[in-house]
C-alpha cells in the first residue's frame, strides 16, 4: 500500500499520540513523521528511533504545519484548543487535522468557532485505548491492534476516508458516532470511573493516614487485588483527567450525581443494618458485571 | 513432612475454601479431607477428585465435625457464626477450629459469646486472595501461593501454630494483627472499593438504560479497560458481600462516610468548573497510587 500521507506532525507524543506516531512510522502510512512534545518525550521517541524528527520549541511549529499534510493532535484538551489559531494559519489547504481527545464536542465546537478557514479539514476521533502510564514510555505501536476507534461524522468526506483508512491500516475498527453521543456514552462509561477511582485512593490515603498512622502511605499491611484494580486508573495524569472533566462538564455531572445517588444509597441501607436491600443491590450489580465478562470473552 | 492433621473438614467449597481443602489434600497437609458445601460445589469438587469426600446434607455434619481434628469455617460470615452451636456440641477437645471470614472481629466476638468449651481451639484467619468467581469453578491449588494470610492472636499456642504452619505449607505468608486493626484496614482497602465498585455498576447500568436507551445493558459501544477494572470486583456475590459489609458495619461506614465527602467535594469543583482544584486533587492520588505500583512490583 502507498503512504496515505507525506508529512505527519503529531502533536503530543504521549501514550496515545506516541504510538500513533511510532505507528505511523512503523506501517509506513506516512512517508515521514514529525512529533511535537515535552523535551523528555522528544528524547525518549528520538531514543527509540520511532520518529524521523521531533522538537518541543513552540516558535518551530508554523514551519511544521505548514509542512504537513496530516495533522493530529493528541495533547490534553486544553492545549489542543489553544494551538487551533496557529493552526488556522499555517495549515495547509489540503491538509487533513484530526485529533485523539477523550471528549469530542469541546474540541469540535472550538473548531467550529476559530477555525473559518480549515474548520472542515477536521475529523473528532476519539481510539478507545490507552494506558495509566504517561508519556512515551507507555506508548506501544500495538496499542490500536483490535481497538475501536470512535469518528465523528465529517462534511469532507475525503478526509474522513484517509483517517478512517489510517485507523484501520493500525489495526483499530472504526465506529461513527456523534459528538454528543460519544461525549454522553463516554461520560458514564470512562469518565465517572477515572472521578471515582482518583476519589477511591484520595479517601484510602487518607484514612490509612489518619485512622491507621501510615504516613509513609505504603498501605502495610498488604493489599488484595481488588483495591489494586479499582484504582489501577488513578495513577493516570491530574492534568489530563482535569481537563477531560472540565470539557466535558455537562454530561459528567449526570452521571456524578447518579453515583452519588447510588453510593448514598449502599450508606443508608448499611447505616440501618439492611443487608437485604444490600444483596439485592449487589446482585443486580453483580448479575450486570458478569454479563459484560460474557460480552468482553 | 508427615501431615499435620488426620481429618480436615472445610464447611464452604467456593473459592477460598475450595482451594483451601484442594491444597490440603494435594500437599498433603491432612491425611484425609472431607467437605460441606452447596451441591453444585460438591459434584464440582469430587468430579476435580480434589477431596477424599463431601456432602451436602446438613443431618451429615455431627459426625463429620466429631471426626475432624481440623474444621475450617469458609461459609459466608453470617452461616459461619450460625454454625456454632453445633461445633460447641461436637468439635473435639483437641481439634482445631479457624476460619478465612474477610472480617474478623464479628466472628471471633460470635465464638467468645457462643462457645464456652472450645472458644481456645479458634484461630481467627484471613487469607488476601480470591477472585471474582464464585464457588469451587474459581477454585485453584496455587491461589495462596505468596499471598499474605492474616492471623490474630489466640490464647492457644499449639492451635496458633498449627494453623500457621498450614499456611504456610500452602506457600502463603503469615502477618498477626489483632481483630480490630484488621478490621479498620480492610474497611478501607477491601470493603470499601467493593462498595464502589458495586455502587459504579449500578450507575452504569441504570445510566446507559435510561439516557442512551441500552436496555440490553450490553454496554454497546465499547467500554475501555478503566471500566472494566474499576468494576471487575462487582461480578462478586452479593450474598457474601452483604453479609461482609453488615458484619463490619462500624469500620465501614467510616470509609463510607469519608469516600462521600471526597466524591461529593470533586462533584463541586466540577460543577464550579474548578480545573485547578480538579487537578490538585487528581494529582494526588495519582502520585499516591503510583507509589503503590513501585511497591507492588
Amino acid at each position: 500500500m502507498p503512504a496515505l500521507f507525506k508529512n505527519a506532525l503529531v502533536m503530543g507524543l504521549g501514550v496515545i499520540g506516541g504510538s500513533l506516531a511510532a505507528g505511523l512510522k512503523k506501517h509506513g502510512i506516512a512517508e515521514r513523521v514529525t512529533g511535537y512534545a515535552l523535551a523528555n518525550d522528544v528524547d525518549a521517541a528520538l531514543r527509540a528511533c520511532a520518529l524521523d524528527s521531533a522538537f518541543s520549541t513552540e516558535s518551530d511549529l508554523p514551519g511544521a504545519i505548514a509542512n504537513a499534510d496530516l495533522v493530529v493532535l493528541a495533547l490534553p484538551v486544553h492545549l489542543c484548543i489553544s494551538l487551533l489559531p496557529t493552526l488556522e494559519i499555517y495549515l495547509q489547504d489540503n491538509a487533513v487535522l484530526t485529533d485523539v481527545c477523550s471528549v469530542k464536542k469541546a474540541i469540535s465546537d472550538a473548531v467550529t468557532l476559530q477555525l473559518v478557514r480549515t474548520a472542515a479539514q477536521f475529523v473528532p476521533a476519539h481510539p478507545i485505548a490507552g494506558s495509566h502510564l504517561s508519556g512515551f514510555e507507555g506508548a506501544s505501536t500495538d496499542l490500536f491492534e483490535g481497538a475501536t476507534v470512535i469518528l465523528a461524522p465529517c462534511p469532507n468526506d475525503v478526509a474522513f476516508g484517509r483517517v478512517r483508512r489510517m485507523w484501520e491500516a493500525l489495526g483499530a475498527q472504526v465506529e461513527v458516532m456523534s459528538n454528543e453521543l460519544h461525549d454522553e456514552h463516554y461520560a458514564i462509561v470512562s469518565h465517572l470511573p477515572h472521578v471515582v477511582a482518583f476519589a477511591l485512593t484520595n479517601t484510602v490515603q487518607t484514612l490509612t493516614e489518619k485512622d491507621l498512622g501510615d504516613t509513609c502511605g505504603l498501605l502495610t499491611p498488604p493489599v488484595g487485588k481488588g483495591f489494586l484494580d479499582t484504582t489501577r486508573i488513578a495513577a493516570s495524569s491530574g492534568e489530563l483527567w482535569a481537563g477531560i472533566c472540565v470539557a466535558n462538564q455537562q454530561a459528567l455531572l449526570i452521571s456524578l450525581d447518579e453515583f452519588i445517588v447510588q453510593i448514598s444509597d449502599l450508606r443508608r441501607s448499611l447505616g440501618q443494618n439492611d443487608a437485604t436491600g444490600l444483596r439485592a443491590s449487589f446482585e443486580r450489580a453483580s448479575e450486570f458485571r458478569q454479563r459484560v465478562n460474557l460480552k468482553q470473552e
